[in-house]
């Protein structure tokens, strides 16, 4: 039975798996210096562009840790939403192993998504030794709660960054979602906007192991690769993670598995809003949907269903459809649901 | 064409793939809570032993740190041969992440194996505040010369730490080969030696990504879940790591790849002792054979074979075999050698 | 012209310059083998109890840290009010130097103080490994706010820390006042309530340089002097930091100096509360007043005084008094003001 | 009964100890923007040059932890001196603090000093991502072995490090006694030898507690307040530390002092080479002393003195002369060793 919980519990897509298989044949000089790998970096200057410097990671922690020391020193501050990843969800790994003062921002605006005015009465004490310095703002497309920046806020969070010289770390675990959302181009999301370092998700969209740090900004470069080591994320067979992003981003799959999410994501959605006592607590942008239900239909779906609680208390709900959910799998979902209701 | 710069060069054995294919269905709770990662625990229990808490990394480094600020606390200091892994090569990872004093200590036995004797001169200021405090020592088995611990060489370590209250952490990158070389079972090798913490190589040994810490002293298990999440080695689809350490473990498959390095590694150290001008500079133990060549035949193999030096100046090499080399391989080498010579 | 800006612009007690000048004779072992050192401790132990170690450090944030450390591992959180000097004031040290996350409180009660109900809310995920795990409470006595947590309010914290295995640093910068302010010793401050970890504050109370961190919970007695010096935080020169503090503890010294402070705060108060368009936003428990005047007044007084704002969108400043202030500072400091209103 | 174990075991100068009384009166702005610190910088600028950015510290592991975090990333490798304070006497704090590869250096040549030659054969794996990529150099200015960098050596240094884009840090916590080895200034010493950061010491040459480091290149500037302060390193009443480094630099008092220094070590060390079975280890070139003695003797004279073994097992002791040391305490020195002799 095919999970709701999260996009990382489906499998690998077959047209990555093939390729994967495809790669393992002779051998490799180790550390990202075979044909495998030049060829995804290839995919991926044609795809997003030659400004882009990828380092592949084994995961997004280790992303994100990697861009996060990139960008900071210790005593600096990066800003981001109470519901960022790096805040709630890493086991404190950001801020273990970049020593910065993570300041999470409440998005009172309760989407998730930062805005210049939210960040901006935390912009103060620059200058004063007391206090730690701006420096780094991590925003993550789509949000933790499943809402997509626009192409026009992200600029505007941009022109806001170079106001105050700060840099723009964007989270992509989803970014493709967020894409097909947008029905905008990879290089439209994050070279148009302005974007320092991005992290490429691939995991949640179908990849087995691997994510991918894009750094854009000519200041990160020089130190990346050391900055990956140092975090132990560079991979020794290294043609099994780089091989996978070239089947991703060759002939549209990453938007192909993207789109199916999201529309299967509608599909569970329209059906779900006409149940009674079933309601939506965010818009749906992507392929999360955040909603409740009274706690005793909740229990019985859990006997057929594995997914989380968002807010257990207000019996919030997340379900999550992924690049092989199905339209039976969603009405099935939608069945057990109203069965029990 | 088969390369001799390192076994992870190699690619992935066909059974780990075949394992990998197979986990590749259905959907799965992410993080480890699935059938394939409690299969991959069950393994180790058997194989291993019941006490051994396995926590599966993505690499090596990853894996050593992740151990290391288990042991330690940052005023304290982490012994290590002064050609170890952590020292050298892993680009201050275990520096930056455990902020422990590391002190590396020569082996001026010249084999790069620690022992009692060489680390007691640095068992000093104990108790004194100003001077880092003895806390672990790290090995390599095999180490970073090809050479192979005994069993009798680890038990001494043990009674030493014991004496000094130290924890070992034994770097098992090739623990396979040190394994096949002793004729002894992995058990054997960790537990019946008292080693505190083990990474049970995978990567080097026919896997295509994944190693796996093993925590064997009880005090160090309580925090282990954590200490990986934070360091950034936590798969979300863990299993494809983990089914890959079923495939290894199931009909003694990590021995087989382990004997057919070693063997290949004798076979060509003994073609290469027949060639005029090569001299080993290590005994071989395993499947690293160090040697010096005359520069211009080094030069020469290099336009047909990629290789490291060890010591550039020295004109010596480092030669390593894989589960998959042939005879056909090596001998093919030696032809080479002999060619140029 | 004395300030009201911080207690920390106020100069050295005569009876502590006495000590210092006392002890500069003779040569004296360095890092606290020294008489001078000897009799701080006993000191303490006498006036505190003799279940304290005391440690002496340079400055609070080093008392901070050095504390954090002590109490924590990487992975942990570390719980406090948003208004915390270690998470706003202290240029993000206890993040860089413990890793942790530092989850800051909204102190919705608007006065400051953590309560059980405030933390209990974010005590979650606990054993789960995304999660960084719940470890420590810091308070501050008095507050940011200038408030002061009765005994009461402290046992209340205690036991919920016991409840789910927390510890507690009372960062006591201004713990003398506070003691004053609650007209109990500082054994019922800090040995009666169950306090781990309890910084001692000397420079806001008339010592040149030095806070003394206090051990009181066995489990952190062992570390705490390596901790200390990996922290930088130990004088070679000991004896001129200890000596302060037998000073300090004799015949009450801290005592009078805070009385002083909390009376002249309270007829500083007094005489605000006349004056047409002041407002005082906290109430007075201790030696800091915080209020709000028209901008005008504010800017003509910063004329003659310098002073510091709290919140400046709002006019909200700080007056802060000390253990010298006097009752002519407090009338003409009224009448500046007065005149300008 | 003045002591020889260390410099650190001097009291206060009296110069110094009356610039800390003098400072005593009124209320100061507090964290270095009072009359007092003003008055220091202008003194540093005027004895050492308008290039150097001075930042008061409590100790000199404090310093030099400072000064090495603003100089490197945490991929980085620092080198120094096997004997260096900082990676033997300051219990891990420097690389705790910068993650740093610290890579110790055996000083063959057995004076303590790092040499270009020394250095260079372990410049190597620059631009490969596995090995911590070069960065600064530390060096102890006089040495652990009490020896002195002539300024020809530290411009060779210096030339070193910028054919391999390098940065040098010297700790000069005796400093002072280095300038009157070599009758040059301290101009002469930091500026025109090129240094990038220095560590003026004062705490071992009559002050009561500071260090200043001195912040030359200009790459380095805007950074430093801010480390300072993460560091933990910033005092409140700042102006009891920075009033000492006026004293100290005024009317030549620091190199009176240091001169007294190198006076009686050179008085001691004549003595001591008249005495049966006392052998001089070290060249004498400042205020410390290497010897050896027969063990007996040692014994005898700790009932009377304490002082430090530099190596217990080869019976080599140390002695350190100070500011306030004496002919007739070095002669009661010699007299105690030759009676026990």
């Amino acid at each position: 039975m095919r999970s709701f919980a999260s996009d990382n519990n489906s499998g690998v897509h077959p047209s990555v798996m093939e390729a994967i298989n495809q790669a393992n044949k002779d051998h490799a000089i180790g550390y990202g210096d075979d044909p495998w790998s030049k060829e995804a970096v290839e995919t991926i200057h044609r795809v997003i562009g030659n400004e882009v410097d990828p380092y592949f990671t084994f995961n997004g922690t280790g992303a994100n840790v990697t861009a996060l020391r990139l960008l900071t020193r210790p005593y600096q501050t990066i800003f981001c939403a109470e519901t960022a990843h790096i805040y709630v969800d890493e086991c404190s790994a950001p801020a273990s192993q970049t020593g910065c003062h993570i300041r999470p921002i409440a998005t009172t605006n309760g989407n998730g998504k930062l805005t210049p005015e939210l960040i901006a009465p935390h912009i103060h004490g620059v200058g004063d030794q007391h206090h730690a310095q701006p420096r780094a703002i991590y925003i993550s497309q789509c949000t933790e709660m499943g809402t997509v920046y626009t192409l026009e806020e992200l600029k505007e969070l941009r022109a806001f960054a170079d106001k105050h010289q700060l840099y723009i770390l964007m989270d992509g675990a989803r970014i493709s979602n967020a894409c097909v959302a947008l029905n905008c181009s990879l290089r439209e999301m994050i070279i148009n906007t302005g974007m320092d370092l991005v992290v490429l998700g691939g995991t949640k969209n179908g990849l087995m192991v691997g994510e991918c740090l894009l750094v854009i900004n000519d200041a990160f470069k020089q130190e990346a690769k050391f900055m990956r080591k140092n975090t132990a994320q560079l991979a020794s067979k290294m043609r099994f993670l780089s091989c996978q992003f070239t089947a991703f981003l060759q002939d549209n799959l990453w938007k192909k598995c993207a789109a199916n999410a999201n529309q299967l994501a509608k599909r569970l959605c329209d059906g779900l809003k006409q149940i009674d006592g079933v309601k939506m607590t965010q818009p749906l942008d992507s392929n999360q949907l955040f909603l409740t239900m009274p706690r005793p239909v909740i229990d019985k779906l859990l006997e057929d269903y594995f997914f989380y609680f968002w807010n257990e208390e207000k019996h919030e709900i997340r379900f999550v459809t992924s690049w092989d959910t199905t339209e039976e799998d969603v009405d099935q979902l939608l069945s057990s649901i109203k069965k029990n209701s």
